[in-house]
């Protein structure tokens, strides 16, 4: 297998586009990776995109074909993958997987979604798609359901608390501030979050990403290719995903993400690198307690210590392990499919050294980790400055 | 890149389960087919599975994580793929690249629909998302409307006539009548489709595939593991995609698929033979004139004799090149996300000698052909007896 890197990416401001289509979106990001990479259309041979729920949300299906129209990438293969929110993360496997095996040089890889045009009600129930929809979706168990039961187990077994739920919120909108991405660029208060209005027992509306329209792209090619191309090639250095049941009731554990921590230990012996090497990462935090979750499943902090670690400010910017300096899922926004590579982006930019404003300090490795529904799928990729 | 071959395949039925839900038709594939390569379930390392509107049609995203789990298959990645009608040819596309770049040794590939759980206009509407959302499906076409312009446009070029589309529905019920896995297993005439009732001019009823329920499973390994395994592993002697333009109005051709011909082209290259040494085919006959003009795409007929070929019999189980034994989407059915699966299903047993009651004598070379949309994603593979 041979080694890959991101030579270009691109993204669109996360947010309620409305007046712009799912295709003017991905045209944006695309057009902006490619003038990224410094390389013409025609030099890429295949491509893959991350999209959840295009046929429930837009009508659209068959989104691979639209994307290599649009970007007039004909008649190269352009193949959709979906694996409910971390269909990009999904993606840009395939798409270093196509890489590394020596299928393609140069290749194409994007995330999106278009999730406004669609009332709230009706964009849960879609969303709830991402679950087991014949024994939760269907009984009425919506995400901030499910990721409630989560937290409520997390809370009985290490003492974790709202407030430091809250400070998970806090944070992510404090990165937010800093990201002209980022759909929230508001900073909020653990008093803001608390008094916010209940979702789902303990979730407040303020531990719930939004939902968002949005795209992003990146261009992946051989680490030989790259340096012809980019002066500041990253590497993905590893990309591993995971499985486990898609019902929550199935799982052994409702205080870990079981999936997380395989495709983890997978990810970081592809690296030769342990958690403690990690200097900054993007974590997939649809609700607060997803990120401390992912926190302790990554291996950044003990089992069960993961939401104090977050109130003491240990994962700010400057703090031991900066975690979602886009603003994470919940104030960058999370337009489903495109989430996974928008962690690439942001992180492509911290080992650069662009990150204006929210940039992490010699910032070499970096970790991104997608999360499908409640954590049937979970993806890990790290990426180090060449 | 290493030599892939089939192990395994196994498949449901095709047709109405009103009975079953989307996972039991999956599991019943899936364990036919890992019954059939005589392997355990953990010795399989990644799974991809096609399906192209479960979300849609029954609520049901993240289906590659529903299919791990249901499966048993946890905590291996399983990846969804989505083009449309093409997601079972471009799952095993995904799955072939995994095997043949040394990710994963022994791979499992399926497609899967349920269709029939709504009535037939939401359906068709579902369905017309493989097409452009806001130029075509929005504006009112549907597939059989779209599929009717091209079958308008190769009358007028080359002559072709109803007769001549007719006969490819009666040549796939014939060939239907002896597959016990088929929707329709009654034999038509052409007659009998001319009187059928119009749905778009020129195109009836008995030109249509139909609405399906049903799943598809083949297991693929190296070439040296699938000879541990199988006393008749198929070898995957090519595996190509192409893409064109979404909206059929922007084709420069409506009487040819150019993605086809461009699949097709490197599909020969790849596997060093030419039109006239494919010794059976299975074709996407979605429509009547999708079958003629995938015989003259693939190379089967010059362009333009497609139709007439048709008629003449030269198509038929006993003609000069079998095409669609299974009885094709027309007879066997069409569960969109299982049928380019289906097709390697069949082809296995072809070349295994095991088609039994429609087996084409001394088959060594078969080619499948799987399309999504009006041709905005082609797929073509090319099996060899080892």
């Amino acid at each position: 297998m041979r080694k890959v890197a991101i030579i270009g990416v691109g993204m669109t401001k996360f947010g309620e586009h409305w007046e712009r289509g799912y295709r003017d979106l991905v045209i944006e990001a695309g057009v902006k990776a490619i003038e990224d990479a410094g390389l013409q259309g025609n030099e890429i041979s295949a491509g893959y995109v991350g999209s959840m729920a295009s046929g429930s949300l837009i009508g659209q299906e068959h989104v691979g074909a639209l994307i290599a129209d649009q970007m007039g990438l004909n008649p190269i293969p352009v193949t959709r993958v979906e694996a409910a929110c971390a269909s990009g993360g999904v993606a840009l496997r395939q798409g270093y997987l196509a890489v590394a095996s020596g299928a393609h040089d140069i290749v194409v890889v994007g995330g999106v979604e278009k999730m406004n045009d669609l009332d709230t009600n009706t964009v849960s129930e879609i969303l709830g798609g991402a679950g087991d929809e014949e024994w939760e979706l269907f009984l009425g168990a919506t995400f901030p359901g499910l990721y409630a039961l989560m937290a409520k187990r997390h809370m009985h077994e290490y003492g974790t608390t709202e407030e430091m739920m809250a400070a998970v919120a806090v944070k992510n909108h404090e990165h937010g501030s800093r990201n002209p991405y980022a759909q929230f660029q508001n900073k909020i208060t653990i008093d803001m979050v608390m008094k916010s209005k209940m979702v789902a027992d303990p979730l407040k509306v303020f531990d719930c990403s939004p939902i968002t329209d949005g795209a992003a792209v990146a261009i992946l090619a051989t680490l030989d290719v790259a340096k012809k191309y980019s002066s500041q090639p990253i590497e993905i250095a590893a990309s591993a995903q995971a499985s486990d049941t898609i019902a929550l009731h199935s799982r052994e554990k409702l205080s870990e993400v079981k999936a997380t921590k395989i495709a983890a230990q997978k990810a970081y012996e592809m690296a030769g690198v342990k958690p403690k090497d990690i200097d900054v990462a993007e974590v997939h935090d649809c609700f607060t307690i997803g990120e401390i979750l992912a926190i302790e499943d990554l291996g950044f902090f003990k089992k069960g210590e993961g939401g104090k670690a977050s109130l003491e400010g240990k994962t700010y910017l400057n703090g031991e392990i900066p975690i979602n300096t886009s603003g994470g899922l919940k104030a960058a926004g999370h337009p489903v499919g495109a989430t996974g590579i928008k962690q690439a982006v942001e992180l492509t930019w911290q080992l650069r050294g662009k990150a204006e404003g929210r940039q992490v300090d010699d910032a070499e490795i970096a970790l991104a980790h997608n999360v499908g529904g409640s954590g049937a799928t979970a993806v890990v990729h790290i990426f180090k400055k060449v």
